[in-house]
């Protein structure tokens, strides 16, 4: 009888999902996304790991469901900005990126920003998912052409957010109602300078 | 006996201060600083409008208080604007906003960003904040020499609002670390490029 068997059911029940799910974000949260192993997960858990790559295949994948993020923008930005190079990168960068905030992931994206916002261990988590994906990406993306990149990508960083804070949040006029073109057309050039300007005075000695 | 007179309490009670504070919140925030009045809140709270003015003086102080800011940023706007004018106006500006963060206000400032950001009654309090204060303000301070303040104001506020994100929430490195001078280097310009790039063809007929 299926219904009493309960050692079996561990495999194939919704809460091992959200076991996993609970360590993975205590974890991420404590101790960072590099130095927690999957195994490790599994272990506080209390299931096989096995089952971590059953339920969300790899540890990056993890993560996104970890942190509640409905898709993984690392693809979305490579392919932005792989598409034509750095001349310009700006603009198609903030147009794919309002396109995205503006579409039906818009209320799961706010959550996600409101939370990481007001909770200091979401925020290292959010911080986590912008050093190990994003600058990745923009690095494996644009490294033969900008120099730099991670330091770039905290000034890109500090304008895209604020676009999400000043637009989704707080819905200042007449920026809420701009459309995706005229964001790119004004907020593109930003980017552009940040990709561009001279960053290596701004590096410390190490 | 002073102990027991309980209607003379009322005035000098901090539980008055509190209860007019409670009350502007709730209408600031229902209906907006500029729709409700200072009889109105007095209304409210159930005390007489004369109390406000002498906890708090103008509506403009308990609005501040009422958000808990701890203190009116219009005048700094005023100052760092003023002196100098556009020429130069992004980095005097970021210099003097970075300042102000980094000093003994930091605390108080970022509860009042968290908190806004976190609740939509309060980012609608926020938004007030920055319409009425600063956006004004800017008006008046460099009115002469820039128009369309208002949709300027908001691409202004999302560079600002992104730094204090990037900056003081996410403390992504190495923006985290940088000091006034270099933010106001690197981030300065984009703000001028706020004050000076064609933004008529971003407004709506009306």
């Amino acid at each position: 009888m299926a219904r009493t068997k309960r050692t079996g059911r561990r495999s194939g029940n919704p809460d091992t999902r959200s076991e996993i799910l609970g360590a993975a974000r205590r974890l991420f949260a404590d101790e960072g996304f590099e130095s927690v192993s999957m195994r490790r997960i599994a272990g506080e858990a209390g299931v096989d790991p096995s089952l971590i790559h059953h339920y969300f295949g790899s540890k990056d994948e993890l993560f996104m469901a970890a942190i509640e993020i409905p898709f993984d923008p690392a693809p979305e930005v490579a392919a932005v900005l792989k598409e034509g190079g750095v001349e310009g990168a700006g603009r198609r960068l903030v147009h794919a990126f309002v396109t995205i905030w503006d579409g039906p992931h818009h209320d799961k994206l706010l959550a996600v920003v409101r939370t990481s916002l007001s909770k200091p261990a979401m925020a290292f988590v959010l911080r986590q998912l912008f050093e190990h994906r994003i600058v990745k990406t923009v690095e494996s993306s644009l490294g033969d052409q900008v120099d730099h990149v991670p330091v770039r990508a905290n000034f890109i960083a500090s304008q895209v957010f604020g676009l999400v804070v000043t637009r989704y949040i707080l819905k200042l006029e007449p920026l809420a109602s701009l459309d995706e073109a005229q964001l790119a057309e004004t907020v593109g050039p930003t980017i552009d300078r940040y990709l561009t300007m001279p960053v290596e005075h701004l590096l410390r000695e190490s």
